[in-house]
């Protein structure tokens, strides 16, 4: 279906621009992706938008005419509005842009299957959506099975994590939960839980390793608490040979998959 | 000295709000550094702020009391001015914050003594202040010698830089030039450069990195020019196991320096 927009004033404006923000999109549960290159690895994902939103008048683009069509026949919208309403909803200047409007994908720790994976990253009270999306973004790199948000994270599905996940938001699992709810869920399987700590932990590289592993990264400025760190099955420290005792948590959890993901695999080849 | 800032529009208001942005950074040699932590991972760096901005009436904290005695026994400056008016400063709503003026450092390639240390890290085009940031971030955790930015990066005394560096950029040394110049001064001595890279490339797991060691991260977008990845020592990939074909670019940086940091250490101990 196709729908042109020529009013500031019209609902659809409104809800669009509503999406910027998380209240309405945890009302809603539905969120926005902006820009052609991230609705195409939704696409090759398996994802399509309910609508798509572009201004008039947009260069062609033959990625784009494909998803207009799939979006189409797939019973969604395809919604054609002023370069200067199109602004208002995405908060940006470029009209060249396209937006599409995903339905959030679901977050319940049930949904999960731990065995389809070697590796998994959780992030517990993780602040900044872009170390969020960067997370996902690593994930996706190392195989992970997915991310789960532990407490009080940021909102995976906001503009910046989103952008900051290149794509990866549409292929990792994703999972939100208290840690009363994870710790649970955790020990009713098979599952190694890992964290960088400077508490009576050995070195990180080459250490005991085993699949599912659950790498654990902390806030951005507290770090874990002590009794998340006390609960790991593994505790590892990364060489600091400078004045700082601590990394960026995305880049902490990353050097860990990284590390995590080369012991699995010997592991691998020699079991 | 010290000083009592009421109007908005005294000069050094107007001065001081110029600071955030590049262009007046540039003419000036100056920089703003925001929070006590900062200033603090500053001062035990030996690097004081040449003037000390507060509002009055700022809570008393023991390491601000000592760093104003510093600030003042330097010949620096002491200045109080209203919340409002910090507020215009620094842009945000933090009243109890504390702002130094920083002489910006030496960023002079000539100025780098290669042989400090074993490894450096090479930005090229990086337009991410949070992530030039980081990436000096980490290579304080790992002891390196230092950030050089290649042809147009974003700028390293930007308040995003700063911040992500977590103080880094104070233990750090740093240095910008062109690829031009940059090429001659790093054959003019001894020096290994490395790139991930999916051209022609080793596995970086236990490649054969030799100090010093200059690792290469290129552009977010566009990833390094294919004739800078051509004049590489040597190129390695790491796993990618997922749909991406890249990491984010600082965190690329970490996974390799990390290898690397490794490598030479195995190599010190064996040799």
């Amino acid at each position: 279906m196709r729908k042109e927009i020529t009013g500031f004033s019209n609902p659809t404006v409104k809800y669009l621009r509503s999406l910027r923000d998380k209240k309405h999109r945890k009302r809603s549960g539905q969120f926005l992706v902006e820009g052609l290159r991230l609705l195409e690895d939704a696409r090759s994902c398996g994802h399509l938008p309910r609508q798509l939103v572009m201004a008039e008048g947009r260069h062609p683009h033959e990625l784009l005419s494909r998803l207009e069509a799939e979006v189409e026949t797939a019973g969604g919208e395809i919604i054609t509005t002023t370069p200067d309403i199109l602004s208002k909803i995405t908060g940006k200047s470029n009209t060249q842009s396209v937006v599409g409007v995903f339905d959030e994908l679901g977050t319940d720790l049930a949904g999960l299957n731990r065995s389809s994976a070697k590796i998994w990253l959780v992030a517990q009270d993780l602040r900044d959506p872009g170390n969020l999306g960067t997370m996902l973004r690593t994930g996706d790199a190392v195989g992970a099975g997915g991310l789960i948000l532990i407490d009080d994270c940021a909102d995976p599905f906001s503009a910046e994590a989103v952008r900051a996940s290149m794509g990866a938001i549409f292929t990792q699992e994703l999972a939100q939960a208290r840690w009363e709810e994870f710790l649970p869920w955790l020990r009713g399987g098979s599952g190694q839980l890992v964290a960088a700590s400077l508490r009576d932990a050995v070195p990180y590289r080459g250490a005991a390793y085993q699949a599912p592993c659950f790498i654990l990264v902390g806030n951005e400025s507290q770090g874990l608490p002590e009794e998340y760190e006390t609960e790991c099955d593994l505790r590892v420290t990364m060489p600091m040979r400078g004045r700082a005792d601590s990394l960026n948590a995305a880049v902490a959890g990353a050097v860990l998959a990284y590390e995590v993901l080369a012991g699995l695999d010997a592991e691998a080849q020699n079991g």
